[in-house]
């Protein structure tokens, strides 16, 4: 594989804007979308990192992805929105549609706004940290194109729709961030590329069949975690974004790699505002309290560390802060060659 | 065990709010009350069906549940409330908070409402099924006494806290309702009465090793479904339940039989109107489109049929009405010893 290198976030943020930038988006635009994926990498969740720029930059040109960005408002009241993204980057319509669930919970104490005909948003901790950092609680979902069955079927009917919940706190938000496998399917990719089998319990082939060969799981289906559970979140995140927007179903979302097609996503985010419940200080005190608890109480066998979820993307965080984002040189060839083919800088 | 005896839900219905409004509930009160109760027998939900009427019963005599019913309102804007149970019946506090978030809903497109000084309230199914009978999408958290440890540790800090989703559709609603442990805690406490072991993966024993002896079981931890998953989401539902109401936090709620003691439970129930986002006969009719398409999807081996969240519930609540409420002879018996300690006329 080569030695890893160890690139400095700026510079990689940089380089990130000058290709969105020269793909047609705004500056603004392209600091977000670049900010988006650039803290990705910092937290160690690079498949959502820097490396989706070449997907992004043949979905541009091949029309998946529409620039220049029209985003439109097709309804609004004191407390609730819904836009069309007009098939544009899903960050700048998820941020979009954050900011207002910000300005209306401003206002009314909660805000929700629904965004379809959108694409791949990225992380959804992005929006929830975000709003989580204007001091209130935010919520961000999203669906996905297909790539679960309902439990106890063998059809990709459901996409691994992620969601997230953020929450302001001392020293720093509490953030929930997830999808509904058991494994994501880029862990499955890896070990295909690797020739490596997966463990049992992460996929079933074409067939409905339990199967360790990532090839098969990667033409199956993948499962959810807890079971039915998993199944139940999954659908339900479905219906509150494709469904209730009046966007896309799950099994109707076209995949990334369809580069012409927009994806038709759908995202819900939505922002509460804490002080129409308790007073913001006392609650932010009382979550560095209930962290310090968790963190010091006893460990189970096997165990030498208890994290509070996305405490781990945290600490990695501040570790690329220090040392840089690791990039393999084959990462770094493939960014280089889109430098090359757009003519612009290159990292 | 002896025979299970069917019993016509209304004559169940009636005797659940005989005994209720002896122990001092309004006729209203005990009505809504013992409805939850048996609707959740009539799904097969036995374990926060009639027989919880025992132990609410003493916990009003020793003071646990306070009666006559005392909800105040803390605070209320257009959008969002909170309110003050002052430790009543956890259902009639859910229930106002229910009712309120439709009205700030009907206002607003949205409302969420908060409450604190709680009890045990049931199924958290109840509420959303409510809201989403008013054709709006209803969910409801609420925390509750601590069972699980976050993930990695083996102290109860954490409540099993129950949550749901409920979805207007035809031909019926779609919901889910669940709890963040693999297994429940009743389905260990069953297999401790009948000396069978458990399943291993379900709990940790009080030093965090794994068990499958229930008597220890219950001693330690339930396991999170999901692992750091169901983690994350029971940790979060007691953030947006106890601390956001400025209620108490898992850990220092009180077991449904510490008797004397409020439990302090917080609930947080919130209703989004569907018709903000996309006219609500179209959505209704895309969630039976979904329902058929996922119904008549292909199998995976081993699978005779594929549900929906709440489906078994549903089936079940049919039979019910057709064959009666099947109870057994010493819950038959708890409810006459019942009926005779409080002088109501037996079931």
């Amino acid at each position: 594989m080569g030695e890893m290198s160890f690139v400095q976030p700026v510079l990689l943020h940089n380089f990130a804007t000058r290709v969105l930038e020269k793909l047609g988006l705004t500056s603004t635009e392209a600091e977000l979308v670049a900010e988006t994926l650039i803290e990705a990498d910092m937290q160690g969740v690079s498949t959502h990192g820097i490396i989706r720029l070449v997907t992004y930059a043949r979905r541009v040109a091949a029309g998946g992805i529409k620039v220049p960005t029209k985003i439109t408002v097709v309804r609004e009241g004191p407390c609730t929105a819904l836009l069309d993204a007009g098939a544009a980057f899903g960050q700048l319509a998820a941020f979009r549609a954050a900011q207002m669930a910000v300005a209306k919970a401003a206002q009314c104490g909660v805000g929700v706004v629904g965004v379809r005909n959108s694409n791949h948003f990225g992380r959804a901790g992005y929006y929830t940290e975000y709003i989580a950092r204007q001091e209130m609680i935010g919520i961000c979902l999203s669906n996905a194109s297909p790539r679960l069955a309902p439990w106890g079927g063998r059809k990709p009917l459901l996409g691994n729709n992620p969601w997230s919940i953020g929450v302001p706190g001392e020293p720093d938000i509490l953030f929930l961030d997830m999808a509904n496998s058991i494994a994501a399917a880029g862990k499955i990719r890896e070990a295909a590329k690797l020739g490596k089998p997966i463990p049992p319990g992460w996929a079933l082939d074409r067939n409905g069949r339990p199967t360790t060969d990532p090839v098969q799981a990667l033409e199956g289906i993948l499962l959810p975690f807890g079971e039915y559970k998993g199944y139940g979140i999954t659908l339900m995140v479905g219906v509150l974004t494709g469904l209730l927007t009046g966007g896309k179903w799950d099994a109707e979302i076209k995949p990334v790699d369809a580069l012409d097609s927009p994806q038709e996503e759908s995202h819900l985010v939505m922002a509460l505002r804490i002080t129409d419940f308790t007073p913001l200080e006392e609650f932010k005190k009382r979550i560095s309290s209930i962290v310090s608890q968790i963190k010091s109480s006893p460990r189970a066998d096997g165990f030498s560390e208890i994290f509070l979820p996305g405490e781990i993307e945290r600490r990695r965080r501040v570790e690329s802060e220090k040392k840089g984002i690791a990039l393999s040189p084959s990462t770094i060839a493939v960014l280089q060659n889109l430098a090359l083919e757009l003519n612009v800088s290159p990292l």
